[in-house]
């Protein structure tokens, strides 16, 4: 047999990393992300040296000091230049002279001023805000302008103004369903600060698991959380690292439904008999807590002002969704009990229920925060409804005079595209045709990041970069739309973000090594980096899933999005000018399969991957042919087209929850092919 | 201009990664590193699935408990399968079962017993020690066993007996010239638990600083570290950390020497007048304690004693190296003290000053612990002498009747390749012909990782996986020496590092993104994948170096050891065979120029490597070059070899403190080519 030379070319990174940037230099002011609301550049660079300083003046707080020296730490990491002792108040002989005008709020709030102007002269950069968020978000800016050129690290001379379109700009992290250890927060945290996110919404509660130290109710977490919850006083350390960064921490505790985990401890909030265990599949399930009894408002008062204490956000968000009111229909005395109150519906009784749970809220000084369902007119209208249904709750709720935030459309699960996540505008759909009083009861939006089918080894892959684009949308102004560049910028905060310590790309890589044993992972990276997860809820539509189950596979260290499909389809889009290159990926997919085969042949977990495996090569081979007839000027015979066209048909379906994300390319390329009157 | 096609298969990450094993699959038996005492394999597997479960029977404690769970947390990092409460008391139904017999030592001692044996059967797997520091080896056995196959993941049938070789196997990590954060502290104790190290050296002052908290003389880490320092609630954590992993931690104060920093707030401790600062530079500097004055012992005293209750450890390391002497010299109340006590020269008085140290760290209940040179006849003989001169001072120190640990030969800062370290045996050299009752006295040995040149960013990838191969010279036997063999184990247990979370491949590849900004990184990295830094002392003679010298360059980023260089070297040895693969290698070297050109000549860092490149591309022209030669079985021109070997002399110069690891195999190359008389 011969023998098959392994070339060192082969990587375990997604190929994204591959990608990043053109041939053209571009100057750092096209970097930014998200854009700021104007940037100004002009020629010139002011030098990042050995002996750069930072000068702190007007307002002072120990935060903005924090901050101050944390960039700098930054500013080390991302050009290795080592700083000592970098602060200073003689703002004449400083790099960057930082002025806040006065403080913000002891407790960060809705709307609060996040904008900075920052001006970069060859001499000198100036940060101005008028308070202290404004200061972290200008820092942020400046980190992103930090390049290297031909004479060293640099910042380019630029006037940039710069504020958020949406004072609401949140990221949710789904810590019921998998336990999410506190590096995932803290990473989590770093990447909102590095893009200018400003609420972490933090799911605590759910069927499958209660994951905050309760001290008056400790069977919460002890019964309710298979050891894995954060205590009281990582919380506040969570806080205060957030509140350090400018975001906002706004804990769920979900209920009346998606509670079983509370029931394993105290059965008797619950609408049916117990015991409870963990919920260790995934979906919509009975239990509910019990709105007839007022001992669950005894329990419910005392629990939300322990968490109203514990998280000093004004807002306390109490879920609300997906209640199947089965353990309600089953319960005579609840039926009873609707009736002697005229509740018509379960519906109705969930609104009872949450009228009940908003004075307790507001007992405890905050405001009330909840998915769709909670939406019932009469509520005071300071509640904030937290839209997953879509743009037409979104703006039913706006009309009604209730402010909202949006969700639908950056369920970051569902595995969609960073271009996808990026068209949709909290004011766009239905919202735009708003008036402007009730756009103005559109806060903003959140990314979330539900964990059915993530652990905290992949979580980042799928947050990440694509949160970006999010946070851009909900940053930026709203003409802010181009989606090359959008591509283009997150490529580079992308890398960026490898730096401050997130797992996107490492995990991954690490998830394909493990796949591959003691061989080469080049080979399975080089197939991967082809394939992106099935979409929306296909991936549970496809097997049984549940808390249980392995996360190992191909799919799970697959990035929802092909970079490298992305790329290859705008070649083949203007194939004529990219013939050579076109060839040679082709020519790389098709070779790469005898070395992968056997690879995929010994390894259990692989098995699955081997028809994807083979598509891919017959894709290439498809498509290397289609390009042999382009060049020749002859269409290709009708017979190779359907043959073709059946393959391509079969490489459409999606195999072990994975699809070819160079199909449809490959397609344009066969179908240029049949009606080709050759190259002009 | 020629558009050149940017293909998707280039890597960030050294490309060590892609070369580990062959196409055979070996049982993971072979995987283990370091070797046991005993492995005597059989047919068959236990098949690790998603009711693993473990059972502790025996002497229990708390350190066992939390070894289980580590454990079961790190089978499920290596498999992906999901584990939430594993541990249970009935042996019949587990997969594992633990047997401790008895407890160890309170405070970890040199010599406690580490043995164990390990009995795996398709049915359940049986770890026995006699104490806990012996199942601690035998679970990091146990999981690199652990692989997957057709079937899913599994443990080879197998049975083990197992005991280290040495009782003292060390890493040293200088946090002194450049800090180390607790992050790395870490990550350091991971990697040693894993290859079962079990003494962390912690060098913990210099002259650029002094590294922990003391509460009775503050000014030590206030004005001695730039506020880099670990407080001592941070060193207990630490120390609670590495003895759950049967570490030891051995702090070393250097003293009288090696001092500056502690001058900086207690001048008076000095030889000679202050004010002093916290000293910039590498070397070896001028300040050292003055033995002469009560003063000295009286705070020594104190000192000693707080840190002597801080660190458990029965050794305290005074450090003792290269005191110049000119302090003293200069002083001539020093001069006037030494006469009057008969001290002839600068090394008795460096004697007096250990003597009196010696109580001061025995009134505290510790033994001494001190570099060569504080090696002196009429010492106590239960003091350890660390050797880093050699073999000669190290036998000589055993014939004199004291204890002694090897680290010369593993100095990890001296980039020497795996092999090198691993040819060291701490009984080999002159040590050799000691009598067995000498070569008792002979503990073990440390690799030691001084910091001049390495910082928080690459500091691993200078650790690992070398320190592996020296931690096997120190457990196994003394006849595991087959180099091949242990660069095969060497790459696998890299990648299993990596799972642990250590940065010794991801770190170099953030680095050489930095370097290329917005630019793929790949052809940067395959060029650096056959660069080496420079060996021994040749970096700081190759330019000046200090603390703020920013150790950013392409040198920093490169690996100390080319793997892809050893491949081809290997290949090259057997060119007749390889032909093919020599070929696509050299193709690819001389291809990437192209792209790698203009890269380089964009940015500030990496202007000095353009030589580099062109050399490359040049090698691996004349090796293409060769090969054709010897293909057609004439050998080549006498001109055209005298033309390479003036290349190949230019390319084995250092430049930009690399070097081309490939040189020396495209030079063998070049001379068959020169004798050829054809292929056979």
């Amino acid at each position: 047999m011969k023998r098959l030379p392994k070339l060192p070319t082969m990587t375990i990174l997604p190929l994204l990393l591959t990608l990043v940037g053109g041939s053209a230099v571009h100057s750092q002011t096209d970097a930014l992300m998200p854009k700021p609301a104007s940037v100004r550049a002009s020629e010139g660079r002011l030098a990042i040296t050995g002996s750069f300083r930072v000068a702190l003046t007007g307002y002072q707080e120990p935060r903005l000091d924090r901050a101050a020296r944390r960039f700098v730490n930054q500013l080390s990491q991302f050009t290795g230049i080592p700083y000592l002792d970098r602060m200073m108040t003689d703002t004449s002989a400083a790099t960057l002279v930082v002025h806040c005008e006065h403080a913000g709020e002891p407790v960060q709030a809705v709307g609060e001023d996040e904008s900075y102007t920052l001006d970069v002269t060859p001499q000198q950069a100036q940060l101005n805000a008028p308070e202290p968020l404004g200061i972290l978000r200008g820092l942020e800016t400046f980190l992103q302008l930090v390049h290297e050129d031909r004479e060293g690290f640099a910042v380019s001379v630029v006037r940039i103004e710069d504020r958020p379109r949406f004072p609401w700009r949140g990221l949710m992290l789904d810590a019921a369903r998998h336990w999410m250890p506190l590096s995932v927060v803290y990473r989590t945290l770093d990447g909102m600060a590095a893009v200018k996110l400003n609420v972490f919404h933090w799911h605590l509660s759910d069927n499958q698991g209660f994951r905050v130290e309760s001290k008056l109710f400790p069977k919460l977490q002890e019964m309710g959380s298979d050891g894995e919850y954060y205590t009281q006083e990582q919380v506040k350390e969570v806080i205060a690292y957030a509140r350090d960064r400018g975001i906002r921490v706004v804990p769920e505790f979900d209920m009346p439904g998606h509670s079983t985990a509370w029931f394993v401890g105290y059965p008797d909030l619950a609408s049916g008999p117990g015991p409870y265990q963990i919920e260790r599949d995934w979906g919509i399930f009975d239990p509910a807590m019990d709105p007839t009894r007022e001992s669950t408002y005894q329990f419910l008062d005392a629990f939300i002002g322990e968490m109203a204490a514990l998280f000093p956000d004004a807002y306390f968000h109490i879920g609300g969704d997906e209640v199947n009111g089965k353990q309600w229909d089953a319960n005579p005395r609840i039926r009873a009990f609707m009736q002697d109150h005229g509740l018509k519906s379960n519906a109705d009784l969930q609104a009872y229920f949450n009228a009940r749970v908003l004075a307790l809220v507001q007992k405890h000084g905050k405001k009330m925060l909840g998915w769709d369902e909670v939406f019932h007119p009469g509520l005071p209208k300071n509640i904030v409804i937290q839209s997953w249904r879509g743009s037409e709750t979104l703006a039913a709720t706006a009309r009604a005079g209730y402010m909202s935030i949006l969700s639908n459309g950056y369920y970051l699960d569902l595995m969609q595209p960073a271009s996808q996540l990026y068209s949709v505008d909290p004011l766009g759909g239905a919202a735009a045709s708003l008036t402007p009083e009730e756009k103005a009861r559109i806060l903003g939006g959140e990314a979330c990041m539900w964990s059915e089918f993530v652990t905290s080894e992949d979580v980042d892959s799928r947050m990440w970069p694509r949160t970006a684009a999010i946070a851009e949308r909900l940053w930026s102004p709203e003409d802010v739309t181009d989606v090359k560049d959008m591509y283009r910028r997150l490529a580079i905060e992308s890398r960026r973000l490898d730096f401050l310590g997130l797992q996107h790309r490492i995990g991954p890589a690490l998830m394909c090594e493990r796949l591959t044993g003691l061989e080469p992972a080049g080979t399975l990276a080089t197939l991967d980096a082809l394939l992106e997860p099935v979409k929306g809820y296909a991936r549970e539509r496809a097997r049984h899933y549940n808390r249980l189950t392995p996360l190992n596979r191909l799919v799970d260290a697959t990035p929802p999005e092909s970079n490298v499909a992305r790329k290859f389809a705008e070649l083949v889009d203007d194939w004529n000018a990219h013939q050579e290159e076109i060839r040679q990926w082709l020519a790389k997919w098709q070779s790469n399969q005898a070395r992968l085969a056997p690879l995929l042949d010994r390894s259990a977990l692989l098995q699955e991957d081997i028809p994807l495996a083979n598509e891919v090569s017959a894709l290439a081979a498809a498509g290397l042919g289609a390009m042999d007839y382009l060049k020749s000027g002859k269409p290709a015979p009708q017979e190779w087209v359907a043959q073709q066209h059946t393959m391509l048909d079969q490489a459409a379906k999606p195999v072990a929850e994975l699809t070819i994300a160079i199909q449809p390319a490959v397609r344009k390329l066969v179908d240029a092919a049949a009606q080709t009157r050759g190259a002009p």
